[in-house]
């Protein structure tokens, strides 16, 4: 494989689709093919599972901690076996919305499972891959709290937690980009878009012409 | 918790949801409290995936085979949390079709993945969870493919597979219960259904005596 998977992470609310999308059009500016994606939801399996996941509500009753995770897990084996790797093999960008490092901020910071384990299946569903590249959108949790309100769409279970939760989310990503400053790249998501999307060019082009 | 948990396996065919019929009526007719469940599709999470993995077809393309342990892994997380462990919690006998060695014998023995990682996950989703008693119907694969085509259901996924697949999988279900014979109890289902009846009777009511 010779293309390059680069992901973006974050609490909701930081600006991640954004930066995705701006970053796959300057990607795309310098010829190179992009796919643009996403988990949870990324392959039609994923988007069932998504849905169940997300809106589920009372359809299905409450969703046990460690089905949530399975279930995060099985859609990151199917996006990553038929959508991620046969890009990579045909030396496409992927610029991905979430990956294992949300398995391990939500499930592992804000919940009550073991993250070592969590992290041990979302290895194994991936077949050990990980990304060249994670950027985080790093952003006070009510900053994002105030942009989802200010954006006006309904709030999904996830976005309906408690507000100690997003911040238990946030040190979680925070540690794990300091465990990993080789593959991480933190960018302050309160900075203005065109600000945050220079640097973001920077680093991934900085990597580009390795 | 002092319940009994007690699971059957087998092929297709092999009359695992008439035994455990006939075995819940007995139970009952000693004042027990009998739950009969079945895994995949035990819950209402479980439902919407069984419907996924065995009928998903055109709808969802094919499964990746790691994706489909998790689904399985997760429904079973689900049957557990939600089933299994508040039946036991009240002294309940939980009467089931198909468990994690199910997993291990269809995803181990006939699929593509590691048997001691499918079990890993599978112990992970179930909490450490095992049967007091595994009841095996053991059959020749050609006798449960004609069962199947006398009983003129239609075909799902797993049922249409070859026929090396089906003997790979009692290859599976035997070495299992070869391996861990305190749990086990094989019986052989090609007898009438009486006699495989009441020898499971005598198995599990030596068990409820002590």
């Amino acid at each position: 494989m010779s293309g390059i998977f680069i992901t973006l992470e974050g609490g909701d609310g930081a600006g991640k689709s954004t930066q995705a999308e701006l970053l796959g059009q300057w990607l795309e500016g310098r010829g190179l093919e992009v796919v643009r994606t996403r988990e949870p939801g990324g392959t039609r399996l994923g988007a069932e599972l998504r849905r169940v996941l997300l809106h589920g509500g009372d359809e299905i009753g409450a969703v046990d901690a460690r089905a949530e995770a399975l279930l995060y897990a099985a859609d990151r084996a199917q996006h990553v076996a038929n959508v991620v790797r046969p890009a990579l093999e045909r030396d496409a960008v992927v610029v991905q919305d979430r990956y294992i490092d949300s398995s391990l901020a939500y499930q592992g910071a804000g919940r009550v499972l073991d993250v070592a384990e969590v992290r041990r299946i979302s290895e194994w569903a991936a077949g050990g891959l990980w990304p060249h590249v994670t950027i985080l959108l790093d952003l006070d949790p009510k900053t994002g709290a105030g942009r989802r309100r200010a954006r006006g769409g309904s709030a999904d279970r996830l976005e309906s937690e408690a507000d100690e939760f997003h911040a238990a989310v946030r040190d979680g990503f925070r540690a794990l980009a300091k465990a990993d400053p080789h593959r991480y790249f933190t960018v302050d998501a309160a900075l203005p878009i065109d600000e945050i999307h220079t640097r973001i060019v920077g680093r991934v082009s900085g990597f580009l012409t390795r």
